[in-house]
């Protein structure tokens, strides 16, 4: 895994890029964000006008020891079931995908139960779900290491320039809000929440078996010894996932709380992942805002989504393209004999 | 004008799609903002299983003898060469039309200069441009009617059944924040912004010159007078567009702060047109997200965007098709073998 990734900040293409956004046939700035959104794919891919070919939604999916602790408001088998939900064209997910031409994956990281073998389903299953770590670490650093090759394999083989992360597991709100809580600094009470919909009883259960969690590994201090401790198996390998994909300068499109924390555990060893990053949306599950912010990003949506398995990317994808259509085709005041302000 | 519209409102249905949207393979409530977006959509049509077809992007164009009082960044001469650029696809909102597969119409109501017949272009004009309304109203009552009656004529004869709002109008954001003022009886102050870019000095200007309008017409009582003699021929043309496409029955995605003035002229008239009504995005123009907050309306997108032609309605409008899609795509608990939550 290359953690030296080089920094996109370029100046002088930033203002030949605003220039070219600036004399395009609107007011000074009226496309708001999704200029900035433009600029960045240019950043991303280093050149004026950007292009975005065959975008890859790949959903990691695994299952949690931690779901025994009764953390989820959902049976665990449910993962597998969504898992074959989401192939067979059911999910929210596959729905979103077909709408938007996106190719879509899913990357069996560590479902508890066997996946037959299927086309669409990579299977990456380095054990049959993590450990429960309020006992021990999810992983073994050697599984944790695995998952992430895994996730480089996997993107260094997809084609495009586009990878929209997704996932399924359930508890996974409880990983993800375990490494926040490590990563941030923050209270674990600021970084849970209800996940699926626990109920209050559900969710004061939680919040104990998080911080037994927290305690037993309070002495992790490396980035992936904490990942390891806490996370879990389709976080590991969405971590690779995102260093191949930052590697190769692709764009990643972040959907909710799960996978920013795969891209926080990514940025934690190599922040120049970051420039590569565009987070799709603010969750609902109570913590990711202040992830978000903590990160210092702005998501392109707010529609109290808490769904994951990317159906958020899905639903952000069509302004990614909007801004690369816009910077590209729009013409400018010369080309169309436009008048420029007066006042 | 038909103002008797059908109360959408319908308990025994919303029950019903909201059991189909809670039987569909995710937690409860967990597509947020998108599921109330599904209900609304089954509502306008009456049916469980809405179905969006043919989707027509309507820009409505016009010239406003405001302009000449210095209201505006851009010279008057823009609105025609917009009309233009529109027409060849160069304008921001001709690209998220191709993009979306939108069937992009405009419509001259009353643009300066003659615009050429040209494929894609409705000749409703009603006159050279309004009047300046610091003297005289903008309309008088005869073209107010009759660029209405154009408004219901043109979108009786669109196919499908959705109505993307855009609009051009150099100087019509001064016209929408006349007609905010006395439609809410908000100070101007609150009403009126930068539109396409007034410095400080162009802005202390426009709210004098809006003060002035207001002034001259402060005994206008009716709404269709209030129109005539704040608004424009562009304005009208979408109120006449609104209450043809709500009597219908279709869907009305709303763009920014002009169109808003001309849903909020037609709800005084018929409330009931708002449930036909999806509003796209909250404006960068000042007045625009207080106007939402008045009609007790929320906006889908928030992306700083403060362009019009209809560019925020187009962007919002995969949202639009994502909530249609999933609901009727979906697999079911049931369908799929998916269990239920334990907790």
């Amino acid at each position: 895994m290359d953690l030296n990734l080089t920094d996109l900040h370029d100046e002088a293409l930033t203002a030949r890029v605003q220039h070219r956004i600036d004399r395009k046939t609107k007011p000074l700035g009226a496309l708001g964000r999704i200029e900035a959104l433009a600029l960045r794919l240019a950043l991303i891919q280093g050149r004026e006008t950007p292009q975005l070919d065959a975008p890859q939604l790949v959903v990691f999916a695994a299952d949690h020891g931690i779901a025994a602790r009764g953390v989820s408001a959902y049976p665990q088998d449910v993962t597998a079931q969504m898992v074959m939900n989401m192939l067979a064209g059911g999910a929210a997910v596959s729905v979103l995908a077909r709408q938007h031409g996106l190719t879509l994956t899913i990357v069996d990281c560590g479902v508890r139960s066997d996946t037959p073998p299927q086309a669409g389903l990579v299977a990456a299953k380095v054990a049959h779900g993590s450990a429960d770590c309020t006992e021990k670490p999810a992983m073994t650093r050697a599984q944790c290491e695995a998952a992430i090759d895994h996730g480089v394999r996997i993107v260094s083989q997809l084609p495009g320039n586009v990878l929209l992360l997704g996932e399924m597991g359930i508890a996974n709100t409880s990983s993800a809000a375990l490494l926040m809580a490590r990563l941030t600094g923050l209270s674990i009470d600021l970084c849970a929440g209800r996940g699926t919909g626990l109920d209050d009883a559900g969710f004061a259960r939680k919040l104990d078996v998080l911080r037994s969690a927290l305690k037993r590994h309070a002495d992790m201090r490396e980035p992936l010894d904490i990942l390891a401790a806490l996370g879990g198996l389709e976080i590991a390998t969405m971590v690779g996932a995102v260093f191949e994909a930052a590697r190769t300068r692709r764009v990643i499109l972040v959907d909710g709380f799960i996978t920013t924390a795969a891209v926080a555990v990514a940025a934690s060893l190599a922040p120049h992942v970051l420039q590569r990053c565009i987070f799709a949306h603010c969750s609902a599950e109570s913590g990711h805002a202040r992830w978000l912010q903590h990160l210092r990003v702005d998501p392109l949506l707010n529609l109290d989504l808490r769904l994951g398995e990317g159906s958020g990317a899905a639903l952000a994808w069509p302004l990614l393209r909007s801004a690369e259509l816009l910077l590209r085709e729009m013409a400018s005041f010369d080309s169309a004999g436009v008048s420029e302000r007066s006042a």
